[in-house]
């Protein structure tokens, strides 16, 4: 469990860490694999979120993804792609959290996932955390704790508890 | 500044944060962007370090970089990439570090870069300090804080001091 007070520290200059849906570059699973290819190398992100034509999250897809695709008898040929698309390579059963604002939670899965995609009950994508977001927080939380508390050892007996 | 006990949980699942030079993927400067294509497909990471022959880190490439020189008028070519090195795409001048027990300085310039390269005086590259590595303390830090200290608001007098 997170503290009262650490809790309130790491959300003191965010309020959560959501990077909304409209700001986050995204692919519909059924887009060509070569014009997957062309947004991926210019939005400079290892991964983005795919989603259906009613907005729900179905995977995530990366640069090498699609690069792996290329790679033929003699070297990477940009024609293997045709007739794919972006659902034929696609990651999908990816993390996702509902509650943004569940920290813990937020915690946790960030150590495996340089994002975490959020969603509604639907499943409809609502948005991304970052790490980006997260450490801006940690770096507040740090810096903030021992100039505005004193911290007491617990007796043994607390701790246990 | 980082207090003594929250940099003390910081620290205490692991030492430091480094990922040794020897498990971390790099690629010389002279490599031909063909091979670098070649092992940053295979990696997982969306950028690595760039080293020259005697192990000083000269930069960064990732993917991104090299798939973007393959653009040409009618989609990729592979032979676009024919005789140009690591060099030509790398991204230089990257943030370093000396001093992996730096807190303060690894957590800032983490906000901004997925991983930080580790170099000695003489800048040669000793590994790496990732976001997923320094995640893992920051959990610890925040389930075991308030588990082991009462806090104690200060006085406003010491908090502006």
């Amino acid at each position: 469990m997170i503290g009262k007070y650490t809790e309130e520290l790491l959300k003191e200059t965010q309020e959560n860490f959501i990077v909304p849906a409209e700001n986050v570059a995204t692919l519909l699973y059924s887009h060509p694999l070569e014009h997957a290819l062309l947004i991926l190398s210019k939005v400079g992100y290892a991964k983005i979120p795919v989603l259906d034509t009613e907005d729900h999250l179905v995977g995530l897809i990366g640069l090498s993804d699609i690069v792996n695709k290329m790679m033929g008898l003699t070297g990477f040929e940009y024609r293997l792609l045709e007739g794919l698309t972006v659902a034929d390579v696609m990651e999908v059963n990816v993390p996702t959290i509902q509650h943004e604002e569940d920290l813990e939670d937020i915690l946790h899965l960030l150590v495996n996932g340089s994002f975490l995609p959020v969603v509604n009950e639907e499943n409809v994508f609502r948005g991304i955390i970052t790490r980006k977001e997260v450490l801006k927080s940690v770096n507040h939380l740090v810096h903030e704790l021992e100039r505005r508390y004193t911290l007491e050892p617990k007796k043994v007996e607390q701790v246990k508890k």
